[in-house]
């Protein structure tokens, strides 16, 4: 039995090429025993893996040179060695780029996905992206009824979901997007503003927006999208930060806002999390984004890129804002 | 009767110069019913003041042109049309720039410094300062026994408070000092290591006295001490954030840390906080404090420039860090 699997073919130096990744052939053995051998349905592909990429610790270790990348995938059982699963079975895990994988049973979770819900959604809104939103606004960022929420990347897989809850939590949602299609898809999402940063400068499209100023702002921890919600926030604002997806490929240090004074003015808090610290909130977690789902209160989008082959073009595309909603790659 | 005033002859543009402050002499009118005649005998110069020179509205109204600076005071009632106050009695309030000065009584705090403690003391350690100190270290620090803390501005009247406090909570304490002799009083004050920042990098020299990293650092908003803590930070480490001395004077944006990312990746949480937001707290400090100093617990370290018209020298110095301790104006 054969696997194709895609690796790190080198380590890159600013933004990732094609020479980054390269495809290899490997021999698998069958499963063990507490083993099943996985076909791989859906790979997903996420902005902290370039940190990965990197040959310096970070809260994750880093990818190896020549080895497969690694991320969340959904996956069929086709041969199993364990009672726990049987062939068809569902699940999900994380994976090397590849089309089969043997994977011992206890480092899978079973997927059931409800009626009308993709399996691809256990990587997208149901998955990592979705939990990350959710402890992001429910645990640091203190939301109100009545308060200005501010997201950028909101149109997508982690803003979209932050702007749809924040709403369903009686909050007015400011969403920030790259490009006229992807503001207007933020409106239909329930945004109360879906503004386009390409359009103008943040600073002074969120000061439009929010003439009154934000409470909370979800996002990245650079760039000119933290600039403007300092600028904007009001007295005892909680800034959330879940990634620096504009500093991830950078090869030079990048110097942080300017107004970074606000924080003392205006009483600010600012703090980082990873929601890979909060995994005893999964299941709380799982139970209202499904619920929420059933009820078409959460909606999600995809965009499915076709063929493990294409992968590190999916991967670049999340830098080029190439995905509305959750970028999956699709076997 | 007769009062000199200094007042803010012009809004500086960078550092305050000669020219920033004017003096004149004005006749005041005999206090009313309800107020007193006080000449001041201590006046305060903190760096927050320079804020206070630009015409922008920041948590504090601007001073305005032409009319005096206004800070902290102590001073003697030399007149009174109050049953409140008589003669002889010491007060502090916020005070114009001036030898004397008619004052509703509402408007005072009476001092009744213990045994061995200087009236001057209500202006540090015992004022504004140690309020901020105290406030910033126990409401926004998380101290625990055994956590490393590390402080900038550490011989200034907030520093040296804020280690001796985070000393007898049971922390290792570091502090950072501009100059050999500054940083030999951190130890004397009992700082586990005091650094004399000026003798080379801040980032490697935190490094050094803090091998294992830090889980509090109390000070500044910009500049190289907090891209050095936040460097040397370790995981969930809070960072409280009292001012930003080093930009008070830039006539430029000046960049932020090119480190912010570390926000993300330690699940840091940085606070900003304005010290007369927490004025329920001060009785609660004021015992505390009293107690800390009568048992020799905290000491206190005074810079005395003598002369109103020095007053502008004085606070001046704020930045060229010519203070050992609290600057303060004897009259």
């Amino acid at each position: 039995m054969q696997a194709r699997q895609i690796t790190l073919a080198s380590r890159p130096v600013g933004m990732p090429t094609a020479e980054t990744f390269g495809s290899r052939v490997v021999e698998l053995a069958p499963p063990g025993d507490g083993e099943v051998l996985v076909r791989w349905l859906f790979l997903s592909v996420d902005p902290y893996m370039r940190g990965r990429m990197n040959a310096a610790r970070s809260y994750v270790p880093p990818f190896e040179v020549g080895e497969p990348l690694v991320g969340s995938a959904v996956g069929e059982v086709v041969e199993s060695r364990s009672a726990a699963f049987a062939a068809g079975d569902l699940v999900m895990s994380m994976a090397s780029w590849s089309d089969y994988e043997v994977k011992p049973v206890h480092s899978l979770r079973r997927v059931e996905p409800a009626e009308g819900v993709s399996a691809s959604a256990y990587l997208g809104v149901l998955g990592m992206p979705g939990f990350t939103a959710y402890i992001g606004l429910t645990r640091f960022g203190e939301p109100k009824a009545g308060e200005v929420l501010f997201v950028s990347g909101a149109a997508g897989a982690v803003g979209s979901t932050v702007g749809q809850i924040a709403k369903l939590m009686g909050l007015k949602v400011i969403g920030s997007a790259g490009g006229p299609a992807k503001a207007a898809r933020l409106g239909e999402l329930g945004f109360d503003v879906g503004i386009d940063y390409r359009s103008g400068d943040i600073v002074y499209l969120l000061a439009e927006a929010a003439p009154d100023g934000i409470d909370v702002y979800v996002g990245n921890v650079g760039g000119s999208h933290l600039i403007a919600a300092l600028e904007a926030s009001r007295d005892y604002a909680r800034f959330v930060m879940c990634g620096s997806i504009s500093g991830y490929n950078s090869k030079a240090r990048e110097p942080g806002p300017w107004n970074l004074f606000r924080v003392v003015q205006r009483r600010l808090t600012l703090r980082g999390f990873i929601v890979s610290d909060h995994g005893s909130a999964i299941g709380e977690f799982t139970e209202k984004m499904s619920g929420w789902i059933r009820a078409g209160e959460v909606k999600y989008d995809e965009t499915i890129v076709k063929g493990l082959e294409n992968a590190p073009e999916a991967f670049l595309g999340l830098f080029s804002g190439a995905n509305l909603g959750k970028m999956v790659v699709e076997l």
